[in-house]
């Protein structure tokens, strides 16, 4: 868990530790990534995270998850970049360029994931997830999640993960299309900032409608 | 309503025939444009809808509305342009690229209808809207739509136009921010599409959630 002290990042790395998942919580200070997984043990009841810096979180899973600011990703992915080779990366990064956060401004060539597969390369298996739902909903355990995920990859089993560990985190997901397709979540996220500001609530989200109940498997 | 002998700009004017609006249906072809009107009424009741060629329907209404294929978005605007001066224009273009719909592909730019705000230039008030909308939901009258409308436009008037046309038509609508963010609903599209096939349903749609009930207004 690349970026595990902050609110997404520790918010996700929580769901799963209460799941039964191990994590290492990787920051650029590992002392905060210790405590962040001190706190998570603390509030599961359970040793399942530990801290480290992000390079010896990359290197310790099989899965990694990048959920740092989007001023942040490419550098954070250089660090690491050799220790993803033959893993899965779970991209969460939403490209808001403040101070305008409620308009939709991608980055060259549409979309941050797809750029973060650029720069990494085929070894690695990108799929991106998880740029919807609000920190606050996933802090609270046992609170449920009013907020789809959408999982877009151009890796079958890639994006399975993703979806498994969605639903291990308490939401649907649904598999969304191909990584080019990771635009409508990234800039998705500036849509719900601007209806929390007009319709003054504090965590809009999606749902897929038309579907039979529970359609959330791969 | 440019190109209203399609499903998605028949659908539409149905509905708003339904709810009292008078309209007039604009085709390539005036004589299908009539055809579509007259069975709009027969469906209706009462005669609301007639049709016209798409310079003619520009020219007599005070909000225009554009459903045609992307292909054809530019040339129909290029057509009529002197004619939308001063009016408000409801752009529910959407950048698909058979034959790969499921694929999200965006124009230069980004946004289809930045590129028409652009083209039009500043005397017409350009939003968009209703991209994500399933003709077969509009078509049949009294069918409740599982559908969200996001609204997008750098106006707030014309937002406001928009959003009330999609409450006359069944369907809650949220102001989603400056025309830059319709990013999102014409590349949601795609992601849909793909939702459909995949999970072997018809009408896959999307629900703004975390709001309190009805918080559809501007």
């Amino acid at each position: 868990m690349l970026g595990g002290t902050g609110k997404e990042g520790s918010g996700l790395a929580l769901r799963w530790a209460s799941a039964g998942h191990r994590i290492v919580i990787g920051s650029r200070a590992p002392e905060r990534a210790r405590e962040t997984a001190a706190a998570i043990n603390a509030q599961v009841g359970v040793e399942r995270a530990e801290g480290a810096d992000n390079l010896a979180a990359a290197a310790s899973g099989e899965i990694v998850v990048l959920a740092v600011p989007f001023a942040a990703q490419l550098a954070t992915l250089g660090e690491v970049k050799t220790a993803l080779v033959g893993k899965i990366l779970i991209d969460v990064t939403v490209p808001l360029m403040p101070p305008q956060v409620g308009r939709v401004q991608l980055p060259d060539g549409g979309s941050a994931v797809v750029r973060a597969q650029a720069m990494l390369g085929e070894g690695v298996r990108v799929v991106s997830a998880f740029q919807n739902v609000s920190a606050e909903h996933l802090k609270e355990l046992g609170h449920a999640i009013d907020c789809d995920v959408l999982v877009c990859g151009d890796d079958r089993e890639a994006r399975a993960a993703a979806i498994a560990l969605a639903q291990d985190a308490g939401m649907r997901a649904f598999h969304a299309g191909p990584l080019a397709n990771s635009v409508v979540a990234e800039a998705l996220t500036s849509v719900l900032i601007t209806i929390n500001r007009q319709y003054k609530v504090k965590h809009s989200g999606i749902a897929i409608t038309g579907l039979p109940t529970e359609a959330s498997d791969v």
